[in-house]
């Protein structure tokens, strides 16, 4: 495929810089039917890692994977009042199969709570069949109207973890455990900045008692809500008749939690790191983190290929993903630029002369190229990944930082949302918080757990401030 | 839950032992829609090791993973004329999405080469953008009358592969390969015996030029198709104009390929293994290798515990998946018949005596006892479990000969095919393999790619035999 013209500068138009990347890069397409995305080669791989990750860190904490139905009987919404109300507008509904219309429409599974609800009713029994720690990596519809590849889409992947206990302390311990989890792959792995926090009980999951979240800023100063782990309280337990008899002998509901994470975090990978040459993947979940260039002519092929293969062998020795771009048809110019718009945090070029000196030069996504002797370049990569991540998250930072302020008055509100989180006192109320949204489509995005402790008045109305510290306030995706 | 009722025996009612040993051994559970099934965290562990087996073998044969919609417009199946009658009687059909009826109807994917045909001739414009080595993990529905949990289920785990080839020589190639993948599957790690062949024409995959399929034999003596490789021609690249520019600058369609193994394969441990006492499952793909059952009065506890938790950690050290059951509330007996239900290749038995002379009783499921040293135990276990599947491998051999037999003529044939493999010789003919279906419920299952060269009579209507070797029949799941 040609890929001779440009990208969309993102000060020109991010949002078509986003799709172009996405396109460009091969991580996604989109289907034959509205609003579905088609996960290519690249952009799977991307998420196994992601998949990986997490998944390792939720057995680490005792939970087991499990799969549930993707069919729902329709009258299971019904069950829990805010729940349906959240969710009927947005399902897909199978009413025909097997060549017969169906008795009781089926809802095609947005979200897993009820139909969880109804299995645990029947398997808890005993304070010993608690805690169910439970997570299930599988799809999910939500039928949007506007969407958008990987932040808003028909179906997308994800993992939802539903997790039932004896006692509300360790449901809530295990919510916040599990959006620990979610920071520390943004963080650790995805080198992205986030704010955890609590969100409005407008924002809020729809039957939850209380949603906590992770807040990444992209780089046009929009958030995006990467990760949410809902504390449910009994509202589930008591929709679907889930109890226990505890140790006291008393028959008790049982407390919820659930917490998903989708292929969103794709798109916040993306619009956190990349710049107007395409793609910046973090090291740790890249699919390629080293992509060796050849260069040659005829004359020097076999000697070249020859040294940058056994660089591609050391290099996997030392377990880092590599790549050597061998394709004959396509000039090294060609490549620098496809594996920049791809991403890929460090490139190797190889030429006739580097092979007669015993160099290499090893050029960095973020900028910044370095002559180093071939001998002990594998061993020197480990160490120039971790670099890497260092410095895109400090450069997320930064960013974040830069465009972060605080305002204590409505006007100062509404000149900064535009490109900016903005930290202000709220009342609390949601109809205020419902107009602050029509006035500027900034939406409060979390209350941080780490903000100090503070009182004010109310940035839009003026009367005295609710939850005890300031809010957070962004336009979102 | 309870367990103390023993199971119903497989001599008495197979088919009930099968759907016993999966609820009580807590592998799976039905789903509140009909013919869904519900993974419990012990199956999906199973399934877990059956996928990260496959994936690396995929991986190592140069295949991507992909994720295509689950959303198939209905228009995209009646492109190939063989594949809509083979599936529209088994869809699932979305018709409302967002409150409103839908303009097109939609198809929950039962299997997805179409919507892959579609993208495909999008991205393939000339052979250096093949071959196209593509593989999809998910979810399929295919609206069944009787359903049974793993072999016949709405909905379904699988992973189906789909590649495309410049060379009907390659794609045949690629066909062979990946049911080598899945015998080796079957018989590496599952220690199930399979024979590999070619369907007959009646029974191939709808869209097929043919398929090659895996065939287990069951406890019972009737057939379980274990995993399919197609090679679809251009059936497909024809249907969806799906074609590139090859080196000589002809415009060519591509050759397809489609493969698939489903949770089915768990259906075929189940009923290649288990007994009486429940499941056995191959020491590759137990969740659990080895338990340790302590047993210990009020005032040996702390002491035969620590000892118990030594050997865990022991056994973890050699790469072990060792589970110690420390549930005060159940007594030793009752947790060797729960682990011997779970299908646990051995079991540890740890008393205050063995702890005092330092040995411990080590456990086989399928029979046999030993006392040997703790120092060491460890160690030794790992050539045990390669030898626990030598065994069992070899067991599941012997049943599959004892149980084949040759008809030449069709009073053996029939008095032969009710708990047997049968070899015979047939015609070729569809109407007569169909005779013989309605005559004695075996079908073909394969002609045997290694069965020896050979010609006779059918052994139903006596006209010349096809194929060139004797076919397989039995009844089959």
């Amino acid at each position: 495929m040609a890929k001779d013209k440009g990208i969309t500068p993102q000060s020109v138009d991010f949002s078509e810089w986003y799709l172009e990347v996405i396109q460009r890069a091969e991580l996604a397409d989109y289907g034959p039917v509205r609003g579905t995305t088609v996960l290519r080669p690249y952009g799977y791989a991307l998420w196994e890692n992601i998949q990986r990750t997490l998944d390792e860190m939720f057995k680490a904490t005792g939970h087991q994977n499990v799969y549930f139905p993707l069919f729902i009987p329709m009258s299971f919404f019904e069950r829990e009042a805010e729940h349906v109300e959240g969710f009927s507008p947005e399902l897909a509904v199978v009413t025909h199969a097997g060549g017969d219309a169906l008795e009781e429409p089926l809802a095609v599974r947005p979200t897993s709570e009820t139909i969880i609800g109804h299995m645990w009713a029947k398997w808890i029994r005993s304070y010993r069949d608690l805690p169910q720690l439970l997570n299930q990596w599988g799809n999910v519809v939500r039928w949007e109207m506007r969407t958008r590849p990987f932040l808003r889409t028909s179906e997308f992947l994800w993992q939802e973890g539903h997790t039932a206990h004896a006692t509300q302390e360790e449901a809530e311990a295990e919510t916040r455990r599990m959006l620990g989890v979610y920071a520390t792959l943004a963080r650790e792995y995805a080198a992205i900045p986030v704010w955890e926090g609590m969100k409005t009980e407008s924002e809020k999951f729809a039957g939850a008692v209380y949603t906590t979240t992770i807040e990444a800023m992209m780089r046009d100063g929009k958030a995006l809500q990467a990760g949410t782990s809902h504390y449910l309280g009994t509202n589930f337990a008591k929709a679907f008749d889930i109890k226990f008899q505890d140790r006291d002998l008393e028959t008790k509901y049982v407390h919820t939690t659930s917490w998903g994470l989708s292929w969103r975090f794709i798109g916040a990978i993306i619009m956190t790191h990349g710049d107007d040459k395409g793609l910046i993947l973090p090291p740790k979940l890249a699919p390629i983190q080293v992509v060796i260039v050849p260069i040659y002519k005829e004359a020097t092929r076999a000697r070249v290929l020859e040294a940058a293969q056994a660089l591609e062998q050391r290099l996997k020795a030392q377990g880092v993903r590599v790549h050597l771009d061998d394709r004959d048809q396509y000039t090294p110019g060609y490549k620098f630029n496809d594996w920049e718009l791809r991403g890929v945090p460090y490139r190797v070029e190889l030429g006739p002369r580097d092979v007669e000196s015993g160099t290499a030069v090893l050029a960095s996504r973020l900028g910044g190229k370095e002559t180093l002797p071939l001998e002990g370049l594998a061993e020197a990569v480990p160490q120039r990944l971790a670099a890497f991540h260092e410095q895109l998250f400090r450069r997320a930072l930064e960013f974040r930082e830069a465009h972060t302020v605080t305002a204590d008055d409505y006007e100062t509100f509404k000149a900064s949302v535009e490109g900016h989180f903005v930290r202000a006192f709220h009342c609390g109320d949601a109809q205020c918080e419902k107009e602050i949204q029509e006035e500027t489509k900034a939406t409060t995005r979390c209350i941080p757990f780490d903000a100090p402790e503070e009182t004010g008045l109310c940035v839009r109305c003026g009367r005295p401030s609710a939850y005890g510290k300031r809010v957070l306030f962004a336009k979102a995706y």
